[in-house]
């Protein structure tokens, strides 16, 4: 299996992988042409999803359009991260607005960046604006690509201490002559709103400790769930994937619930045996339409947490996103499935807001 | 499931179950009336196996005595623990035999006792007694039952200071008045060498991290499954139990070996399903016999860490130790199995001083 693939899973993303080589999707000759081991071929019994793939073909319909297309055709629920995200969002600014009313902390988040990469620039606005949008206060440093370690260090340090900043964030990839792991252990565990310190980790992954921050996309993963009304305990779920930073948490956290775990990843035989026992599937490994419908369940509930950029000359992007799930075949066997774009995506930085208010909250002691 | 049951897993060990209320398994009428929800009936194909049990019902042979009778009339290898722990203890006297006379350095073990109970009372002179086998030198601090936590943490703090002191442990159970969280906690993570701290966990979790120390018991597991050439990448390994000091560990060790795990625990349906697809079970939950023949794939590994007592009016103990797993059906299907006791057991403090080792090479920085 490819390295992790995603837009921005908070600070920690792998934002390279926008730029890989795109993977082969296209309509052509009435069938869906995809990185999936065949074309798919569609029975006549699906006559909704032949008519939606027919107006893909004649019209190039936006990712969106299709995917209600399909929703309203098939047996899945959409599991609607881009709502539930605006939901908690809507929660968090009402949050904050009770707490600054009662002790007058506003939160605040601090985003360091080093370096021009677009994209980082991009996160990192976004994370600014989304904070902007719920009442936090975000402080940003940008830095040269030229800066020590030293330097970031200083700033670190400085929001360390500073009691208005209750999140740090250093946005990765750091330029290649910075010990990153070095800088990454400098944020305070209290402010270290990703999650990733492996302290917060080790405490995830015991019974009777509590983490301090849980790291935002598996987070938003088990959020969908419980907003779902998805019961975990005792269900089987498997994870695909067993990144730092979402496949291993994703599945702490579902044990924690109670669910029985199981792991597949690059090194799994048939992996599609044991996806095929799973009532729960949160896929995070990167790779486009990887799970197929065989792999799944009638009935199990799927969480796809890949964005995958794949060729499509017809977008003026050159590109579109998909997931590791092949959601044509997926969403007429599961009971419920996360589309991509729209899934999980939105919930990773409603997740950030969310751990960034609960610093602040746990700093001033406020409930 | 019931909570865990070890005789000691290093310092953490819920030593209090010897004395819970035993289970029956007793040898009447010729047949092997086990705590397995039937009695165990043997076909006459089986007559290594009917001879052996006629000999225990006549002379109630010791377990060792049975272990070897019926390891000469099954298929399974006898994964014998208790003569690679010997070998690891040779290993360690002579590696630090070589460090005393490169630097002058001796490994040293400190372990702190509170209060009376005397099942603790052993499992710290046999700790004493197995660092002295080796050259270890170990420190004792016995306190009384009402010691303070301040009494507590100061002896941990004096040995966190002292350079001649390279482990520390915390004999556990403490006494109900303290906190054993902080008291564990006081522990300095280089001389953490039960390997309990969230850090330590947290590394063991991540790819990319390592891990001071890794938890005596689950490391013991793998040791044994590393000396018995049992291949682990790509296979499917479940381990039944999640407990911080040996199921959630051996897990994350195993998958940091490539395998897929999965994870039973007292909330998975049907567990027997999900442990008959593995190549490698690692059963770790306190149930005596819990784990029947059928659980098992033909040609598994078992490695089995319950160490349970049950009644036997035949010992002179009143009772004697079996495992989680009902170690006469499953050595008739398993390719190699641990057996109760000689199995796990004796690893635990073989890795412990491979810890205590390690540490002081790791303070002298002595390869």
């Amino acid at each position: 299996m490819a390295s992790m693939i995603f837009t921005d899973c908070s600070s920690s993303s792998t934002t390279a992988t926008r730029f890989l080589p795109l993977s082969r999707h296209r309509v052509r000759d009435g069938l869906l042409h995809s990185r999936c081991s065949t074309p798919l071929r569609f029975a006549p019994t699906s006559p909704g999803l032949l008519r939606t793939i027919a107006a893909t073909s004649r019209t190039y319909a936006s990712p969106s359009v299709l995917t209600v297309a399909m929703a309203a055709d098939t047996s899945a629920k959409i599991i609607d991260g881009k709502s539930v995200a605006k939901k908690i969002r809507d929660e968090i600014t009402a949050e904050i607005s009770r707490m600054k009313d009662a002790i007058g902390v506003v939160p605040g988040l601090a985003v360091i960046l080093v370096g021009d990469r677009k994209d980082s620039a991009t996160y990192v606005r976004n994370k600014k604006k989304a904070c902007e949008s719920v009442g936090i206060n975000s402080y940003e440093v940008r830095l040269p690509e030229d800066s020590s370690d030293q330097e970031v260090l200083e700033y670190i340090s400085g929001f360390n201490d500073d009691p208005a900043v209750h999140g740090i964030l250093v946005q990765l990839p750091l330029p290649s002559h910075m010990n990153e792991q070095n800088i990454l252990n400098a944020v305070c565990i209290e402010k270290d709103v990703d999650g990733f310190h492996p302290l917060n980790i080790g405490r995830l992954a015991m019974r009777g400790r509590d983490p301090l921050f849980v790291p935002c996309t598996p987070k938003g993963c088990i959020e969908l769930l419980h907003r779902y009304g998805v019961n975990i305990k005792g269900k089987k779920a498997v994870v695909i994937g067993r990144s730092n930073i979402v496949g291993m948490p994703a599945a702490l956290l579902l044990q924690r619930e109670d669910a029985t775990i199981s792991i597949v990843h690059s090194r799994t035989k048939n992996p599609e045996e044991i996806t095929r026992q799973a009532d729960i599937i949160i896929s995070a490994v990167g790779k486009p339409n990887m799970v197929r419908g065989n792999w799944i369940k009638p009935g199990a509930v799927v969480i796809d947490v890949g964005i995958n950029p794949v060729e499509d000359a017809k977008s003026a992007r050159g590109y579109r996103l998909v997931g590791d799930v092949c959601y044509e075949e997926a969403c007429k066997i599961a009971s419920a499935i996360t589309p991509v774009p729209g899934g999980v995506g939105p919930m990773t930085i409603a997740m950030l807001l969310s751990n960034t208010l609960s610093s602040a909250k746990r700093l001033h002691n406020f409930k």
